[in-house]
């Protein structure tokens, strides 16, 4: 019963497939390999046009690039105040931006909303003391388990066009949102107005492989640089490459996301039915919140289940647990068994 | 024939075979792994002490990291002008110091020298306007391709100490340096002076793996910090742990490091014997930098040999290439055979 | 009638008397001078302890090196949301600090709360995703115009040595609030757990000068080196050292403060007399933040008065600005005459 | 005797007394004042068009706050070994640009030459691991003293733009330059190809002021917002622009320089007579560096005169100070007197 989150999960067999197909003889190094050249490919592919895309080893490395990229260190990147990048990431884009401001607002479960990023920017000051706002920043999923919607991306898009402020998408759980939504990638971002993306990969099935990928020439401009200074230049680069091709091909992707979206239907179904159990909000990827009763969530620690307890910063007034209770959070991946989630819903259901 | 490079290859099998081991089931996230607490113990034992270990996936990362945990933003960290840290991490450790001076003094082969950096550090100025000298690094092998003795590393950690400055080992070849010593890890380090290490893996064997060994525990202290805030760590955490298990298991890691030694010296023995062709530095590990007439050079590439032709700033003066030469560089690894070797000094042979 | 600022006016006589006997003749540069000499002993005297004095032109300047050395580039200082260290100087404790977060909690009347604090730490993740809390910052006044008392500050400090974070204390009007308290300087710092000050100089009658005053010597280690780096060193040293013999001499310093804040109490006895002007918040120093009728504000503005609307984020619900009101700061400095303020109440009784 | 620095005497007559003239009244701050704006037509006039004009401080902020408007944090500045922006301040480009590197180059007496800067930068790499060079920094007095030509800048310019780097001149005695040359200062900077100038102010009679000068509209973009979060935005505006009406009205500015550089000539004509003395480099502002006995070193220690030995590093093989001598610098200012030349150099002759 392993709900902790999706990256206590080792690599796919394709991916890892890929890797192996990859490793023999001589490539040359930092990018310059002749995988890289095909992964090119399929994103242009995939996202129905030409992109530029820089490949690196970690979540936190493609975000922080991203918005260092969009931010000048005197400017402010502006997020929901669950944002990954503000809370999860120790700094890291205050760190590759130079000392940029993450400015937080306040949102509906985890979504950065249009009309309140609008009236925030609209009252800045004009002042030189005040940082300009010069970006913003969506989890797609979010950070309470959300996907925007197209149309949500686009009215985000639409505000920060008008202030001039760059969009990023943090795409960790992208695939789960995008199976989800039924759209394609490019509607998900360029069509709805994104202007840079991090393409997670690495917790729907790769070894350690986040793709950033750049629909404005201009935010690609120096990028390999702030990626070699950031240490985040792969050496023997299509080992990382690779991990895309046995990612994409087949849509392999895909297929993990739906199951694991479909592992997290199954808890949410089951978990919904159990009284004293309710989930404030809408599970549409692979991540559920439960709150629960604090008994619930003892039995289910003591029967082993391995999950956290969630911070309930977001949860409307009405839905906050109360005295007895807690949130907690389950994480479903692409080796979530329908096993493991029965057993869970099971003991849940029992110490109810 | 290919010498461009060691990060040109791809992982060794039992590298890749520990991963492929280490890959199914769940695990901790983040290095909280099982696997990581194994390698801790090989570490330790490797280097005969208590050492703790952080594990990231490049060695500019690992480089960066070390410097940052040396070197406020207002001191200097000193190394010899060819270091690999000041002139090809595309200023990664000003980044992560948040804009420390590598200050760069000449030095021979390579080589930082201990009255060079004596005289150097006693004639800065003691006013606040002057960056205070806190750190220096050496690599090993160095640029130049030679591998300090133990002797060496301790006069210069003599000079460090008795100026207060903390010391760096850029171990990107760390094992082909030790072999050539014949010397053990303790002895190449901490019993030497050096107060960090970079312990390098990628280029001798592993997919994308770097240790950073410290043996002196402040250095360590906020280096969780500063590895999550450099995008440096790596989510499923075991797939890199695993790397060393294959890596450090059955001395493998030395094994790689002798292959691509013998494969050197087999280059020079091969090259020095042509009329024409000198080698201005020693062959102390797996990089060879023959000087050439340029028809030599030309006929190789021509033959399809890859390998880069190298700045000649450390040669001494009486060594440097003539109007018609030019001196190359060649690096060998685990995978390099006797037939490439063979084949590039029969064509550099017919060339001369 | 110029209320837009306390730093609209000049410098005062006694502080430009004594830049004028300081200027002839020869000293040493960069604050070797003798008068900084005088100036340090002081600020001993004025704090009846050693402390550890460093002068810089700009406030920003001042609260920027403090919070630089009191806060790691992964750490985090707290401060209210209203604070002049977040808002207001455009990112400079980003900037000196390396990329430290500013995080800011909601408190009263622009204080920071001790059990707000104290939750928001106990709360904080122990992983090491998460900024750790290593330092708060108060305002004295602060940004609603509050001063706090000592008891409030031991409260403060309670908490933070709990936590083991340091305390600075942004003492931009740190004479009007002392004046207002009727403390001693010892009592509204160190006595009451304050590690590092701002003082204030500039608003209150210098021509450019702060002072940083460090009680905990650890934080002055690197100071000297911090300022020049920030080029916060003045070359002509006792230009500086010398405002401060005539700022504090004779108690002019308090006298100035003394009398700003009389003309505040002024203000504020003229304005809430007038019906439909109320005042959300207490005064307690030199501000006053009056909630009027739109068209008062309009009347007071046609009449040539200077000053500004000011948000209301921290004004309490019920005393909020309605539809047709305003709030709007008035600050009276050293040179505020009686005259200016009658008039300025004279016009609002009239438009009210 | 009084050469140490010409930032040990005070401000000049003229600039206090615009200080004291500006002093009454109200005025906005932050540099919104109506002197500021007399003072920008001042330099439109004197540089014969339009500039754009950002007061500070100190140099250090001037400099610093140049060299990050015109390089990233991943590219190079490059200037001249001996140059200020690299030994003297500490590392404030690298904070203020977040990293970027300096640069320096081998050049004659502190002079950035044209083929050296081309050789360095046609040789560098391009590949991402190398920081591109992105700006140079030149020096006017150079650190040696020397006064670059026009002509000398404009060569420098043309290596410079063929690279698209921007150039800066670091005009801390600007004004001591320029009476030299007897050139405009518009020929001395922008019509031989500087893009942005530390105009100096500080050393040769003002306060502690410093304008930073514009002649490319797109540097100066984000100045007031780099200018504030380093600091360096002064609250009471207008009693820093009010130097520069002092520091300008009646060429007073080219007066003091030219008190200056005179007494510095009247110091070569006398030592240069004295057997045994002699001076390696020109004599072209107000600097003097003589090689003098030892003896006559200590002579005029003991006879008072506040004076520094000075590296020798950029002298001429040929014109090294032998075992028995050394090298001084000696500055003069607009206070020196013919007297205390004189005197000086009677101690030098006695002690010869």
């Amino acid at each position: 019963m392993h709900f902790g989150s999706d990256n206590i999960v080792g690599a796919s067999q394709p991916v890892l497939d890929a890797i192996l197909a990859a490793n023999s003889g001589a490539e040359p190094s930092y990018g310059a390999d002749s995988v890289k050249k095909r992964v090119d490919k399929m994103f242009c592919d995939l996202f129905e046009r030409d992109v530029q895309v820089f490949l690196v080893a970690t979540g936190t490395g493609a975000n922080a690039l991203c918005v260092s990229a969009m931010t000048p260190p005197w400017g402010m990147c502006i997020s929901n105040e669950e944002s990954h990048i503000n809370g999860e990431e120790t700094g890291a884009p205050e760190l590759y931006t130079g000392g940029a401001k993450l400015m937080t607002l306040k949102g509906d479960k985890g979504r950065l909303l249009p009309d309140v990023l609008d009236a925030y920017v609209r009252n800045l000051s004009p002042g030189f003391y005040q940082m300009p706002a010069k970006s913003i920043s969506v989890s797609q999923l979010n950070e309470c388990g959300i996907a925007y919607t197209p149309d949500e991306i686009a009215a985000l898009s639409d505000v920060a066009k008008k202030y001039r402020l760059w969009m990023h998408m943090d795409g960790a759980r992208f695939a789960n949102a995008l199976v989800h939504r039924k759209v394609t990638p490019a509607e998900m971002t360029w069509k709805s107005g994104v202007d840079i993306l991090s393409f997670g990969a690495t917790k729907n099935g790769a070894l350690a492989a986040e793709a950033i990928v750049v629909f404005r020439p201009e935010l690609a401009e120096a990028m390999e640089y702030r990626r070699k200074r950031a240490g985040q230049t792969i050496s023997k680069g299509r080992l990382l490459s690779s991990q895309f091709i046995g990612y994409l091909e087949n849509d392999h992707w895909l297929s993990n996301a739906r199951h694991a979206n479909a592992m997290a239907a199954e808890l949410k179904a089951g978990l919904e039915k159990i009284p004293g159990i309710r989930l404030p909000w809408e599970v549409e990827g692979n991540e559920v919140f439960p709150v629960m009763p604090r008994k619930v969530f003892k039995a289910l620690k003591d029967a082993g289940a391995v999950f956290y307890e969630w911070p309930t910063r977001s949860v409307a007034a009405a839905d906050k647990p109360g005295a007895d209770e807690t949130m907690a959070r389950l994480v479903t991946s692409f080796q979530t068994t329908a096993d493991e989630v029965a057993q869970f819903v099971d003991v849940a259901a029992k110490a109810a």
